[in-house]
Order: structure tokens, then sequence, then C-alpha cells
């Protein structure tokens, strides 16, 4: 089953600082046109930083959307749109947490809220690690936090670890690692 | 380091279907006001449904966002703020795939993206599956399909598989079900 639907129309509500809000006149397979919402960005990268004893390179930072803090991988948006995704994942390694990476290989490519909004995040692993100095945005506060493989999947499993970018990230790593995968 | 940031304003910039975009103003810790995107979402419910025989099953949905199919776990918006996310998880079951579950246990609470918006979603496990009609929104069509386990996970390594609330709850399924934890 492959039904048709087709965008017939994309109004511009409101630019944003990272994304741009449209509502979307969508024609669904019965004919009639409704109205979508649809959320425009950029695109993102990530990255899980593995040390060498096996411990995770971590970031802990306020989220206003959720207004709480938040521990996740190290990320950040692309610069323009098209910026090649390794670059951004490096750069944001090093500004985030300072380290340089040795070895780096894209995992996963994920979409993080397919129902509105177009957000891709390319998710690297990140091993082979040298630390250096952080390099943050002005308006960025965060700490970096290490944490053991099986000390985050117990975060995740009490719902501590919520961020979908980590868990999926986490996951995927400690699956592969016990498939020998990676 | 937990770094003081105050909302000091939201402005509404545009109400939509099933997401409001406003325009937050955040003064961060060195004192100045920055506007930050927030885009506020009722939250929802996802499920994995696993057969006696271990398959799993999937949904394959247009999404207008990605302008194209995706696959995906079935899940749907809450009905209402604040609507049990069980209740939520086994309507949206039984509506997208049929099935009603004998067991149901929450697995995972995820933030879809942490960035600009405060979607979560919960993520259920559903076994002692029984199949039965679909009863799907009238702008709904999705095909229903079956998967093994490990013909996911070799989707999600290809970056077939890109939609985030899938790839952690498939991911963490497997890891849980390899430490007989689940």
């Amino acid at each position: 089953m492959k039904e048709k639907y087709e965008r017939v129309g994309r109004e511009l509500v409101g630019k944003g600082t990272i994304v741009d809000y449209y509502h979307d006149s969508i024609k669904i397979p019965d004919g009639t046109v409704e109205t979508w919402d649809f959320i425009d960005h950029k695109g993102a990268a990530a990255v899980l930083p593995v040390l060498p004893d096996g411990r995770i390179v971590m970031v802990n930072q306020y989220r206003a959307a959720l207004d709480s803090f938040c521990l996740e991988i190290p990320a950040g948006g692309y610069q323009f749109r098209g910026e090649p995704e390794m670059e951004a994942a490096v750069r944001e390694l090093k500004e985030e947490t300072g380290y340089t990476a040795g070895k780096i290989e894209k995992i996963l490519d994920i979409r993080t809220t397919v129902a509105f909004c177009n957000e891709r995040i390319a998710i690297f692993l990140a091993t082979d690690l040298t630390p250096g100095e952080q390099n943050l945005d002005p308006d960025e506060y965060l700490s970096v936090e290490t944490y053991t493989l099986d000390e985050l999947i117990d975060m995740i499993s009490r719902f501590e670890i919520v961020d979908s970018k980590t868990i999926c990230a986490i996951m995927y790593y400690r699956d592969h690692i016990s498939q020998h995968r990676i």
C-alpha cells in the first residue's frame, strides 16, 4: 500500500532561531486537503565519544524546552544547510568536550520526530580520544561528565536519560559491541 | 555546574494542528536575553508489539514532513493533555494494527528533540497479542508489516529505519532480551 499524498501548499507562519514553522496543505488519498504542521530544521550531528577505558563522555546542559537539565551525547546543529556531517560532528565534539577523535565513524542516521519535523541527526562513534580545551558558544554552558555504559543503560531504564538521540546511540553501541560488530 | 537560565517571556507565533509555536525570551547566565524557539506538543504513546514467534509488528506510512514513507512502531498523540499514557498506547496499537495486548509494560520515556520541543513519548512493550480489526483515523493510511528483530536491526544499521522512537524501542528491546531483563 503506497497511498498518494500530495503537498499542495506551504505557508510560512514564523521564522525562528533554529527552526522555521509552516502550515502545509496536504491533499490526502480521499482528495480532502488538510492543514498539517511542518517544522523546518537544518539538521544536526551528534557524537558518542568512548574513552580508552570504555567510559563515555556526556554533556549535561539546561534545556529551556524541558525547563530542566538534560544529560546527552555531544551534538550541535549544522552551521549551514548541507554542511558535511562529519565536520560538524568533529567540531561539536571539540567545542563541547575539548576532545578530538583519532577515529570517527557514522553509526546512525535518525529523524527525531517524523510527524511534524524534518530534523535529521547523523550520529558518529568517536574513539582514540585526545583531551583538549572546550570552546563553547557564547550562550552555551554545559558540564562534561563521564559514565560507564552500564551506568548509562541503568539511567535509560529508570527514565533518567530521556533524550532520543542519546538513547539511540547508547543502545545501538551496546548491541554492536556485544555483537562484535564495532 | 548548574548555571541559571530563566524564561522571562513567551510569545505565541502560531497555533497548529498538533503543535503550537512560540518565541521564548530566555535570560542566559551572563544576563543577556535571547530568543529561543519553543514547540509545544501534547505528547504521545508508542508501542513495540512482539508476536509469539518473536516477529515485530510495524506500520509503514507517509510522513509529509519527510516527503517519504517511514517504517515505525505504532504510535499516536494524546487526545488531550494528560491522557493516561497506557490507555493511549492500547488505543493506538488497536487503531493502527488491530492487535490487542494481553500484557503491556512501559520500557522507555523519551524526549524527541530537546533543543526546541517538549514532545515526550512513552514507549511500551506489548506481548500476548490477539489480532483484530484496524480502526484508522479518517486521514490515516498505513500498512501493517512484520519483521524479525534481526531484520529491523539490519535496517537500522543501513539507515533505512530512521525514526528515533522506533530505533530507541528496538535497540532497547534487543539489549534487554539479550540480558534476560525482559
